[in-house]
């Protein structure tokens, strides 16, 4: 299933963060890490509540060696988040593998898992800080074109933030791969590509006769 | 925020469902629930293994009024779950909405959260209907194409379930909701639509020659 022995399997930053399950797909570079999650906003994050591992969905950002996500403050999430570790995943859909077994059916995927403990941002110019670094994240100097924020939206929200350093990844990229006897089966294997398409800026019917769309609007990607 | 009263508000299936954060948005139909199911074939798992709330990325697929999914039947996740509450979480991002204040961005998405006690399944006659019900949903008649599975196979591969009863939904959809003052703010306002597009199927390159691509393979749809 992999040409690498076991000496050449890179490793794990943690016992736990170390990958069992396909391990021939782990890997744990920063730098892995880091494409994997600049390249979408959709995080899903886990976190014990009320006796349940609820995995919520949430937009999230990158700065260094840290990401953010934000919500809330009178939200449970990030009233719990404080005082357990969780579990922050990032996950791309690239592909359906088609294999000539079902046993070898699989998906292309890139995905990084991040385990620690979240931290909250108390101070509100902080905070205001690391929004305007998420907006403009998402569209390059967006802020500066919104009305200015209110300290009370500020006070609203809640900002989380979690280290990169304990995370791992699992990168499938290719076509499928079949036990050696079954590429004589006269079964149709391949890949069906997936990705994330951005379609055309849709204006809101409210907006104002004499605003044109910024420019950066178009520079939004993902994927 | 919203043009209905509280009386108006859908009712949770449980308490630990009840949607406190944007409750406006919330709906528990199982309509709503499998039609959000029935989109894509990737759900994250949430699972306490170690003392994390480990969220796992996973295909998965609905037959009536339970989902499953697979893994291996050696892996740490099908060994925790069965003596746990989980949460298993599907979610699909449908746009990013630019409103007129940072405070009012938003995401279009459709997302669904199920709580609950998986099983899983023991009978092998059960396992390989429900991978092959899997397989088909993803390409029909696929099953029947593929190199016949060996038992060793479906011995090795666990597949868990889990009720849709116990589920709430978000569904955002729509132009910003900006505060009624700002829309005399001059910033454009809109929605970036995004949407999965599945691209052509990429023949593996060691198909054998007469084996022709059925045209099933084209049938595979997510979003």
């Amino acid at each position: 299933m992999t040409n690498r022995t076991d000496d050449e399997y890179p490793e794990a930053p943690s016992d736990r963060t170390h990958v069992k399950r396909y391990h021939w797909l782990a890997r744990y570079d920063q730098e892995t890490v880091k494409a994997i999650l600049d390249a979408t906003p959709l995080a899903h994050v886990g976190c014990m509540m009320n006796g349940v591992p609820f995995v919520t969905p949430t937009f999230f950002w990158r700065e260094g060696d840290r990401v953010y996500w934000h919500g809330s403050s009178a939200g449970r999430l990030f009233k719990a988040l404080e005082h357990q570790d969780i579990c922050l995943t990032v996950s791309l859909l690239d592909g359906l593998v088609i294999a000539r077994s079902a046993y070898n059916f699989n998906c292309n995927f890139r995905s990084v898992m991040l385990l620690g403990r979240a931290e909250l941002i108390s101070d509100e110019a902080v905070k205001a800080e690391k929004l305007r670094n998420f907006v403009d994240g998402l569209i390059p100097g967006e802020w500066e074109r919104l009305r200015p924020v209110h300290a009370k939206e500020i006070e609203a929200t809640a900002v989380a933030s979690l280290s990169i350093a304990e995370a791992s990844c699992k990168v499938r990229t290719g076509p499928p791969l079949d036990d050696e006897e079954d590429y004589a089966f006269p079964s149709w294997a391949g890949v069906i590509p997936i990705r994330y398409q951005v379609l055309p800026p849709e204006p809101d019917p409210r907006n104002l006769p004499d605003v044109p769309m910024p420019e950066d609007i178009l520079k939004f990607r993902l994927g």
